[in-house]
């Protein structure tokens, strides 16, 4: 039976990936070896991260002012490394509190320096995006996450600021257009639109570096990363692999501007039977709803095991909401297909005919 | 035609890695899912995790006063890491340079605190192990690198030292047995005996953690990923599952004890011919060299070409020296099969035989 997976991450990727992948653990490039038994440096494998970042500078139309590198440990690292990188000794940056990562990232920011959160959602339980704030002017930046995972809401626009602006895109890069050049940095961990689990980009604007009179370890320096193409130490070479396939599909769907009109179809469509159907409530405010992460409850609690039985009869998997939120959380990331969102609308219709 | 793979890391693995990394790449377990597109908090995807540190503990016969961790970043991201856990504030740490990447861990933890450098061989393009050196009694920890992959040397022993012992085993984990009770902490990155290029592994010693005062961002802190158990965040869940496979392969050869006999074997024999024939020289002082890096020069430069002709003819690849030691290296991990190691003298007894 088909499978329609939902997962929040990491996720679904096109088949492609997958058999490219396979492939190339048994005969990388037809030459007779694995790729999980060569060297990072061997000229083959070069090829592999060159053509990963090269596609990011492509789909994303990175300027030239900016570096794409491709680092480890996710988003997470990313946390304390934004901070190392443009937090200045005894400075000051500021931070939109907008999901439990936003706050994970400024529990970290908190280690370097005084970190103005200005405004936060989380008494309402994240439900929005906050908006009508001020950025101050005598931070070093400020910092954002474009997409919340976990409670369905995403950022449509991004503010004008006169300091830096660093976005913490894990969970939407490379869904829609973002205009590279507003940003100072923006870093993702890959186990979403990018590409397996395993590795993590971070698009870096060069001369915001060498500032903050910090003594950086080398690894968590992007000043390191940039001087050395990502080849610092050896990267991640099979999960930086399936990101350059990956890429490589996506550049074959029309790229970024293509998927998104895909993305939104497949939004419109998941959002409008949330909406239509009398036995689910969305939990985001519809003004913030996230193009990635749908994320809705049963009205009727008890009938929970019934909507799953459907569920797993359709063949929907992971679909299952984060325990912050409860209910049900569709994850809709570039690779999957409308069909298993007109499938997944199918159930919930069936659902409502049988108990609404 | 055979490759025979003396590649310095990412080097060979076990073919059957390469079949099963391929095969859960297409369909995991036969769930009808890759594994690259489920999420690392599901049931089987755990028990990867799960079982690959049960493998650790169980071939290492690890006690429980350590724990083990898969982390990324390489050992290069441990360097500062051991740091950030066991030097305290304005507190001291001894290290041993006898190599590129034991100076690597120097440079790095001089971020941190005193670094008292017990020894070094540098002034000796580190072609032995430094030994003799008194460790201070007054240093939060000693800090030594068990084989060093450029230049062909390996510790042979480890001192005891009145303070915690911290080792980077990242090129000869899992060769041969060691005592863990001795060592405060142990690390690794993956790519050598312990799996694909990916990930890294770090024993600790749970109780000497917590004691440096330090504010220690989460990913950094062992701690963290003790509690969570190395699921803090997304796990590279494809490199994990490589590690293993391999641990599985290596736990079916007999273990460590069992593999120490051929690497032993394979050492003796590519020794003993660079030592008989009269066309090639060791670089490494004899009582220093490595099972897993034989290091050795042409005493004619001259013939390169003629001895890389018949090394390709022979299907021997990767056999190139580091450019600070120039000439060859062989290295012969786990995975590398004694035939490989006998084809390779095979050449150099060929070669001695139309130019000696």
């Amino acid at each position: 039976m088909k499978v329609h997976n939902f997962s929040a991450g990491p996720c679904i990727l096109p088949q492609v990936v997958f058999e490219k992948m396979a492939e190339a653990c048994l005969n990388f490039n037809n030459s007779g070896t694995s790729i999980l038994e060569i060297s990072h440096r061997r000229k083959d494998a070069v090829e592999v991260i060159d053509t990963a970042r090269a596609l990011v500078k492509e789909l994303m139309n990175v300027p030239d002012s900016h570096d794409v590198l491709f680092m480890q440990g996710g988003a997470s690292l990313q946390f304390p490394t934004v901070a190392y990188n443009l937090l200045k000794e005894g400075g000051k940056a500021a931070y939109l509190d907008s999901g439990k990562w936003a706050a994970n990232a400024i529990k970290e920011a908190k280690r370097f320096g005084d970190i103005e959160v200005v405004a936060s959602s989380k008494a309402d339980n994240y439900n929005h995006v906050p908006k009508g704030y001020e950025i101050p002017t005598d931070v070093d930046y400020f910092h954002c996450t474009s997409n919340n995972t976990i409670f369905g809401t995403q950022m449509k626009e991004f503010p004008t600021a006169n300091v830096p602006l660093v976005c913490d895109m894990s969970s939407d890069i490379l869904s829609k257009h973002v205009d590279v050049s507003q940003f100072g940095v923006i870093y993702a961990g890959a186990q979403k639109n990018m590409g397996p689990a395993g590795s993590a980009v971070a698009i870096v604007q060069k001369d915001l570096l060498g500032k903050t009179g910090r003594n950086i370890p080398d690894y968590l320096n992007y000043a390191t990363h940039i001087a050395k193409e990502s080849s610092f130490n050896t990267w991640p070479v099979i999960a930086v692999y399936g990101v350059m396939e990956n890429l490589k599909w996506l550049k074959e769907q029309g790229g970024v501007e293509a998927i998104a009109k895909i993305n939104t179809a497949k939004a419109e469509t998941m959002y409008a039977e949330i909406d239509r159907n009398g036995l689910f409530t969305g939990t985001a405010n519809v003004e913030d709803r996230s193009q990635m992460n749908a994320t809705f409850v049963l009205n009727k609690e008890e009938l929970k095991a019934e909507f799953d039985a459907l569920l797993k009869e359709a063949g929907v998997v992971s679909l299952a909401g984060h325990r912050d939120v409860g209910g049900y959380r569709a994850s809709m990331y570039n690779a999957l297909p409308l069909e298993s969102v007109q499938v997944l609308v199918e159930v919930m219709k069936q659902f409502e005919q049988k108990f609404g």
